[in-house]
């Protein structure tokens, strides 16, 4: 991120883009650590962890709102070249896909309430444990390849989606199961089901960043040509 | 829309910005469509209708970047004044959540390929077909105030959301005790769990562009009290 603005002669406008690139990481920051405190507040059932993700939840509206502002700004008056023009553009995107995530982590912690005094049986959360360490990885990574601009990270995020979404598959299932084994999982089981969904949403989040970032850096959409050929070029 | 772009001395500007207001207002009948088509496919079991339904959002998805592309390169050639670039940046936001609610079309969709086959009853589709109707009412009324910049409409329809989600939280209870009564309702009920929580979405998605009409309309945001106010003034 150091790099970001060097070639601009008017320094003031160099450090306002280092400025927004602050304000994205340090959203991005955020939001990492609310991914993490509901996903902790949902498998230990911690209710003061779920509410403290609710109420940051508060704080990183107003980051997008900040950030949205920010570029407007920008943009009204510099007047940005296209290709500043396109990463101010794209941090108002990536803060609106932050933005999500804030709310699924907010909806974790909802569900982690929703869950308490239910009766949980340990096995149920072993899917949604393995889940959710996959998805803060991906929503890590997203975010350190759009920081670096790094274009084979961003690829690797998009194809371990598939990861993701295989995940969120096998364990629809295995939830379906013990909900059909014993009526009353079905209650526990259902919002089990609804996490999953978060967390898999989570997912496509991290895509689009990462999606955003190759862009970025390569100025052509990521295909599925692309994410092949790297595919077979990291395991030959 | 006939007055966007009337003040504008550079005419093309004007033509412009009614181009941009036109394919906004074009991508939103796409989309009405679509969610019109998805919950027809779901509540008719219409593989048909669900085809073309899923082959429409990638329409969808070219149209958002289509709008992208347009508005960027608007800001980047004419140097759009204040309110101009604010109403340019709104239409990249609204196409987003557009581009969402294409997005829950393409899951109802293929929900209802899934559920062709599983034991439906009738009756457990009626809570989705009000919370249908109520939910294309809310994307059709949110873009008409959009377009129009109407506030009092858009005040109507960001009040009517808690009927969504009151509908929600409803349906919900009421599928899990089908789900309760008999396990081979378990499938279905859960499938439609999620249907119901994508008609929901996009009640949060009309909401938004809802809020961006009000808020190009008054320069202000929308805020609890204003929305408590005009419910006041509605029902005395």
């Amino acid at each position: 991120m150091a790099n970001i603005g060097k070639d601009h002669i008017v320094s003031a406008y160099g450090d306002e883009l280092v400025a927004l690139a602050q304000l994205i990481s340090e959203m991005g920051g955020q939001v990492e650590v609310a991914i993490e405190n509901g996903t902790k507040a949902l498998l230990k059932l911690d209710r003061e962890l779920a509410d403290v993700t609710i109420i940051a939840d508060q704080r990183i509206d107003d980051m997008q709102r900040k950030i949205d502002d920010m570029a407007v700004s920008m943009i009204a008056r510099r007047q940005p070249m296209a290709s500043d023009l396109r990463s101010i553009i794209t941090s108002i995107h990536v803060a609106a896909d932050l933005e999500r995530v804030g709310d699924m982590a907010k909806q974790l912690a909802r569900r982690s309430l929703k869950l308490e005094g239910l009766s949980l049986q340990p096995t149920f959360y072993n899917g949604v444990k393995n889940m959710t360490a996959l998805v803060l990885r991906q929503i890590k990574e997203a975010l350190d390849a759009y920081a670096a601009r790094d274009e084979a990270m961003a690829i690797e995020v998009c194809n371990r989606d598939d990861e993701v979404d295989a995940m969120h598959t096998s364990l629809f299932r295995e939830l379906l199961t013990y909900m059909m084994e014993d009526p009353r999982n079905i209650t526990p089981c259902t919002h089990l089901l609804f996490c999953a969904k978060s967390l898999e949403r989570v997912g496509d989040h991290a895509t689009n960043i990462a999606e955003r970032a190759y862009y970025l850096k390569t100025g052509k959409q990521l295909t599925s040509d692309v994410q092949e050929l790297h595919r077979t070029q990291i395991k030959p």
